[in-house]
């Protein structure tokens, strides 16, 4: 794997959400192998840059630590919406074989974020501010659901 | 295992809910293993006498016969479902270690049918017509919560 594609000093680290995918992928290091790391690194997996890539074969499995990337980005985004809403979000992952899946996100009985997965284990974004915009769509948009049926997300 | 617990003749196997269980039963058989087995001896795998639970160890991992059956069980309460709100249903089982889990039915952003599961390596029915009244339970709920809810059910 090549340099690390996010700086120590991207302010985009002390982002909300960037700030929560720490915790979450800290909350995975059951072992405390990636406790030494700093942020940057520590998310530095999750940019897929064209050249990564690249080196990723088209049809594959996804190994555990890209499953457990997967579920953190959603477990991420769900707290997000808790913080927001004040009502548990509940993430939901499901993947049947070769990476395909759907991920799922619920408030009380309404489904605020409901994404197709594919090509699982080519999970990334090309770059940390790329994630984080995506985070922030998903987000904006589970918000503005609730707003909409806050009796169905209170159920 | 002990002697069949449905009686070939049971009315019960005419039921929708029964029907549709031998057709996911059928579907799960891609080796054509069941082929010549009449319905309810296909179906007999889901009733779990207490005689028969008793010789399946309290804690346990399920196996994929198990987790075949889970699966055509929520999958024929969403055909039901399908069937009774003409709206497209979408069932979702998702099992972590140890046979826990979580099953859910989405019918557009609105989730009808939302069960948490446990000791699943245990899964079955007292009898056929306790599995039929639960079926019959989980759907009529979701199909209240339809008609309660018919905006989201239809996003």
């Amino acid at each position: 794997m090549s340099d690390v594609m996010i700086a120590a000093d991207d302010p985009i680290l002390e982002s909300d959400f960037m700030v929560e995918m720490v915790r979450q992928m800290r909350a995975l290091d059951s072992y405390g192998v990636w406790e030494g790391l700093p942020t940057n690194e520590l998310l530095d997996p999750f940019v897929l840059t064209k050249e990564r890539k690249r080196e990723i074969p088209v049809v594959g499995d996804p190994d555990e630590e890209t499953l457990s990337r997967v579920q953190a980005f959603y477990n991420a985004i769900a707290v997000l919406i808790e913080k927001e809403c004040g009502k548990m979000a509940v993430p939901m992952v499901h993947l049947s074989h070769e990476g395909f899946g759907r991920a799922l996100i619920t408030v009380g009985k309404l489904v605020v974020m409901d994404r197709t997965l594919r090509d699982v284990h080519r999970f990334g974004f090309e770059s940390a501010s790329k994630m984080k915009t995506e985070a922030d769509k998903l987000l904006s948009v589970a918000v503005e659901i609730i707003g909409e049926h806050s009796d169905v997300a209170g159920m």
